[in-house]
């Protein structure tokens, strides 16, 4: 085994099949910027279609967002929406099933959930997580099983989980 | 929905079905302390069976790695080893097949990786990755598909992913 570097390892990236699913992405909240910069590093790499980023939650131009995210802060789409319930509802009407990521009496285990092909996933603030008022607007809810002792993983972690699951359980196996 | 909380939280991920799947991680020369304390949460997480750093790599006691961790590196079993390749070894004999999750030339997507019931995942330092020493000793490699236009993902997101998909895919559904 070689490792790809350089030209290489772009061309082989690029003979990789492409996801049928559409992602978009709503932050409530979500308070440090190096959580907002690591979930702009994993959008561009989900291709996620929009970010929104609602609340408190910080926005570029930003230092630390830039450094975390590789300047990927550049590259996804991404726009300022205050209210995370105006976000949801936005894109509801472009046609996205709305799906929180958060521990309710009602979430499915992230990988049983039955996703269509335009997903829109909502993460919240790292103390608060997604708030009733949202939680109410959206189609489903789902969570990441803790197999061992914690309650949680950092809300940039879980949703990278969530949403490469989106993807490749889309794609010809 | 209702978010939930305290004890009903925890009863409720207590309720989940267990994974068949076994896991060990093999951490070489992974230089960030935030990085070894975010696969310390995500080893919990994943309930993984042994975590060896080896290298150049931080260890605890390290104020850093527990706050990142959330403690969690005083929950899961680890120890040092010095060279990687040793770790490697260790691993196989006590009946690991071990993947490096590295972009190489013999590189299967993780998600079509054909993974046995027990499964020692590498991952090498941020800039220079699992080694060709370690590469050869390993069964396999498998990489996480960049959908958009970075080469990369940080080393902890890839390895979450990566970890997620081996325990979920040998759930039931």
């Amino acid at each position: 085994m070689k490792p790809l570097r350089g030209t290489e390892l772009k061309r082989f990236l690029r003979t990789q099949p492409k996801p049928r699913r559409q992602l978009a992405l709503i932050l409530q909240s979500v308070a440090y910027p190096v959580n907002v910069g690591s979930i702009f590093r994993i959008a561009d790499a989900c291709r996620v279609q929009e970010l929104l980023l609602t609340g408190i939650t910080p926005t570029p131009p930003h230092p630390k967002i830039t450094k975390v995210a590789r300047a990927k802060d550049q590259r996804v789409p991404w726009r300022y929406v205050e209210r995370a319930e105006d976000a949801v509802m936005e894109l509801r009407e472009a046609g996205y099933h709305i799906v929180a990521l958060e521990l309710t009496d009602a979430s499915q285990p992230y990988y049983t959930y039955p996703y269509p092909d335009k997903v829109a996933v909502v993460v919240g603030n790292e103390d608060h997580g997604v708030t009733r008022s949202v939680l109410e607007l959206c189609d489903g809810a789902v969570f990441v099983p803790m197999f061992g002792k914690g309650r949680s993983l950092n809300v940039h972690v879980a949703l990278a989980v969530v949403c490469y699951h989106i993807l490749v359980s889309s794609l010809p196996a």
